[in-house]
């Protein structure tokens, strides 16, 4: 495919742009007219640096509201595009896109419109290049790509073609049936746009909001494969504007942008049933199960987790073959402890089972995510690392057996397997608010985690957004935090570990006896769970008395968990019990979590 | 008035937001119930604390989703009523708050809600306290307040009242009218709670974007005045949430939550016309008009402006009676340079002629804005200073010839007056995203500005978005300014003082000869010009080599203006030609400044 970007989906002047443009390995460009205005270069340097660059000038986008105008008004429309029609040749450009009238006072009258889309299509032509007209999703009148494609017929110029945008389609309710009989050849542009699912007027929810493909909710796939299974043959160009990517640094959006068009065409590969196929490069498929392995946490001065692990009824099981790291097992819950040089104690990294190992690889490289840098000793198991956009190292392992499997690094101790926890149930990672998109897009894009509906809770200061991904098949299960409470500094990367056990009453009673340390939550939190669920007064009392959060759901399933304070490395350990299908989180618990870990040790 | 908030409102827990309401001189309070599950505080512990703190516990809102129940499961919801009624017992609160059922299985029969509304009243009743029901704006049936009204009529129990809730009603579209015909005694409650009119979902506007009455745009006292006169007689409570207020300190929420009570009430006073009136309390006036007089820089160094000043063409006018401060003048434009001790040059106060100088100072007092501590010298002029949210000082002047006009306060110099510029247009005060509200409010609440919509622009690095206000009578204009960057630090405070000239060509041209660097837009700027207006060559000629921006409206009102590149202090300053009647400020050429600006010398 030809891969392009419109200059308007990155922050900086023009001139940043195309260099950050570039260095992602963009074949071209659109360019957004106010770019171009505010530029101190002409349209032809910007030609020449262009082609400097190895970009093609794909679109150019100089005017808006050019039909359904007053006729009297109309001359003003033609001398405009004129005048555009001039700097595009400059920039060597050769196809202006403009979206249908979206002015209170737009015409609503086809043959009017249709009539001035022709005389557009003169001036296009007399200039030698093509138009292509959009239908804005807020258009006055035009705002459905049915109607769109109603008046470039209607217009009957070869010079005026329809441009499709995946935002405008899907935001209208519109899918890739729209575009049933549309021939190829008539499709002038394609510009594609992901967005999450906002009920908002579509304006403000197009102009703040939208996102990178494998970032959003919505099919775009579906559109793009209708555009290139009808025959189009043109570039496939990203035009992205967020409250996000206006203040990120546009190198770092420009190489989101080509992963993004990456992962899109990656999706195609299984869409597509033309001859457009072969034109897509599609990465080895995400695993066929992805499940929780183990947990690493840095020790660099080994002192810092041992007593923790121990208090928590994990034993050494193993010992790293060439490295200073040990692993620690209780049950079917696995820790690595590494002590090599590290910032400072951290849970910095997770393993997951998700054969195939080298599959895996390549497709995180296929879709630009680094690797982690790291040597691999002889005879130790071949275990991808990659790092997620927040830098969570995530290392990739074999099923049990297989070479590859993580636990062949490691020559088991002597103390035997006793019973214990389940394993690992979830993991919370918390990530900058501007963050939040790429983290999902990595668990989304190379593993094939879901997302479900973000969650959202009051925290004493401030606000907790909560996205969870998990596992389509396998146990994986990860919640990105965004914490945004004003001027308080936040810990970042992982902040939570939720081991599952098959008896969260007995775990906790134990750990704690052994020393470590619960949040307890306040009487008042116990009337009101009695207010709720009217509970048996057995559950209630080892609810109480074990200072348990607990929760149930409309099917009777239920959760009970607990929470130790805060340790080393900013991350709490939530225990936690799944009876009868419970499948959430605790969400209505958060809140006095959230206020219990504020008074910290003084509630506890 | 008995003032109350909600704990909702505020940030903290619940410990610290007592303390914070108490600080701010509330009577009493609403206990959000998640506020109260998460304290080590027992409900007889807050009801001391409480009364210590002299605030009465006017509402509690314990349970949700009570009526349109499946009556299979409505013995639950009297259970959780009954436990909730014995914490309130013990809160010693006298009225609980439920809202319309929101639930998707909420059924749709009033006879079964109205009978489950007076069981719960049953309830009520047999535990000494009234019950108020309330219209959730999208609650599943019942979101008007007529509905609610209707019900509780229905439910026939006089311990079932109605609560009204002032973003509730308006948010539905209705206003004080909806009301006519409950009589006062009937009514439960009153919250209160202003947004800015946003499109989108009413629960997502709702809990993101409230505000407190004078900083969003719904008829708050319109409703209020309906509940007022028709004999309601409880407390006046404000229950806000917000992202802001979130994150926000309690002690400053509460402060200005109580400020807004105050405004509230004294833009009651001209809407009661009942007994009611006798219980607010009313500030003086806003003034008759507002007229921007000077601007004060701070030259703390004597080195900064003189030169700028002179360039620009301004001259001493005189100097202060009693302070190394300097009157420079141009025209109608003045500006005094203060050369006291200071942090480093800045614009940092603004001089407006606002009669009656006494009154807008009471004012001021009675809505807690702070004054400017300031010594007054013999003979001087009484000129009252504000401080603004963001720390602006706003100087109050009287009208010429009276003695507390502020010129009164310098001796003349010997130069006489010269022809020169028209005056001061308008400032731009750039203040941090959570302040905006803030800072609108002070203007609007002390002086009546009337904000204008809301614009946003697209600058290199992220946005920039501007909320104008205008005087109703007189010519003062202030454009607050957020500046989102993201990481990148903004300047705050003055951040443009743009003077109005009957010949900006000329103003320009002179400024330039004398040394004053302008930012000089690209030809590209001037080619799209010509593409929008088709402009008089001439025009054409004379803009673009004078390096001035240009705007014209559909009525052929013209706005021809410049920039100088940023002085220090951190402002820029404008000079502006309005012809014709154009009132607006050159937005289609922000993005030019925008980009010019950054770019910085190397265009100018």
């Amino acid at each position: 495919m030809h891969r392009g970007i419109a200059t308007v989906s990155l922050s900086g002047v023009l001139a940043d742009k195309l260099d950050a443009i570039a260095d992602a390995g963009f074949d071209g460009i659109e360019i957004f007219d106010n770019d171009l205005i505010a530029s101190p270069l002409s349209p032809a340097e910007v030609a020449r640096r262009c082609a400097e660059l190895g970009l093609t000038i794909d679109l150019f986008q100089p005017v808006r509201d050019i039909e359904g105008v007053d006729p009297r008004r109309f001359p003003d429309v033609l001398h405009r595009v004129r005048r555009k029609l001039e700097v595009m040749n400059e920039l060597g450009a050769t196809t202006f896109l403009a979206c249908s009238n979206a002015l209170p006072t737009a015409i609503d009258d086809p043959d009017l419109s249709a009539e001035q889309l022709h005389a557009v299509g003169e001036l296009a032509a007399a200039h030698g290049v093509t138009f292509a007209y959009e239908a804005l999703a807020w258009g006055r009148h035009v705002n459905r790509v049915g109607q769109a494609w109603e008046l470039v017929q209607r217009a009957g110029h070869p010079a005026v073609t329809l441009a499709v945008d995946t935002f405008h389609m899907l935001a209208r309710g519109d899918d890739g049936r729209a575009l049933t009989g549309v021939p190829g050849e008539r499709i002038g542009f394609l510009q594609v746009a992901d967005a999450p699912v906002l009920e908002m007027n579509v304006l403000e929810w197009s102009r703040h909001f939208r996102c990178f493909p494998g970032q959003g909710m919505l099919d775009v796939s579906g559109v793009v494969a209708a555009v290139l299974d009808a025959g189009y043959d043109g570039p496939l160009s990203l035009e992205i504007f967020s409250d996000v990517v206006r203040e990120a640094d546009p190198h770092v959006t420009a190489r989101d942008a080509m992963r993004s068009l990456l992962f899109l065409e990656d999706r195609l590969g299984a869409r597509l049933t033309g001859p457009a196929r072969e034109k897509v490069t599609v990465a080895p498929p995400v695993p066929a199960r992805t499940d929780a392995a183990f947990v690493e946490l840095a020790d660099p001065d080994r002192a810092d987790y041992p007593a923790l692990l121990t208090g928590l009824g994990f034993h050494i099981a193993g010992r790293h073959r060439s490295k200073p790291v040990v692993w620690w097992r209780n049950g079917g819950a696995n820790v690595v402890l590494n002590e090599e040089p590290a910032p400072g104690p951290a849970a910095t990294a997770l393993g997951l089972v998700a054969p195939d190992v080298t599959a895996v690889a390549e497709r995180a490289a296929n879709l630009l995510w680094p690797a982690v840098d790291r040597t691999r000793g002889e005879g130790e198991a071949g275990l991808p690392g990659i790092t997620s956009p927040s830098g969570l190292h995530v290392f990739v392992s074999a099923e049990p057996g297989d070479a590859d499997h993580w636990q062949n690094d490691f020559v088991p101790g002597d103390v035997a397997d006793t019973p214990g926890w389940l394993g690992l149930d979830h993991v919370d990672v918390t990530v900058a608010a501007d963050d939040l998109n790429q983290e999902l897009s990595f668990f989304r894009t190379l593993f094939g985690l879901r997302p479900e509906d973000p969650e959202e809770y009051i925290q004493p200061q401030g606000r907790l957004r909560i996205r969870a991904l998990r596992a389509e098949k396998g146990d994986l299960r990860v919640a990105l935090n965004v914490s945004e409470t004003g001027t308080i500094p936040q810990r970042r990367g992982v902040t939570q570990l939720a081991f599952a056990t098959a008896d969260v009453v007995d775990a906790v009673r134990l750990a704690r006896s052994r020393g470590v340390e619960f949040l307890r939550p306040p009487a008042n939190y116990y009337a009101d769970l009695d207010a709720r669920f009217a509970l048996d007064p057995e559950l209630f009392t080892v609810l109480q008395s074990n200072g348990l959060l607990y929760d149930r759901n409309d099917d009777g399933g239920e959760f009970l968990h607990a929470y130790t304070l805060p340790v080393q490395g900013g991350f709490q350990v939530e225990l936690l019990e799944r009876r009868g299908g419970y499948t959430g989180y605790g969400a209505p618990n958060a809140h006095v979590r959230l206020a219990a870990a504020r008074a910290g040790s003084a509630v506890a």
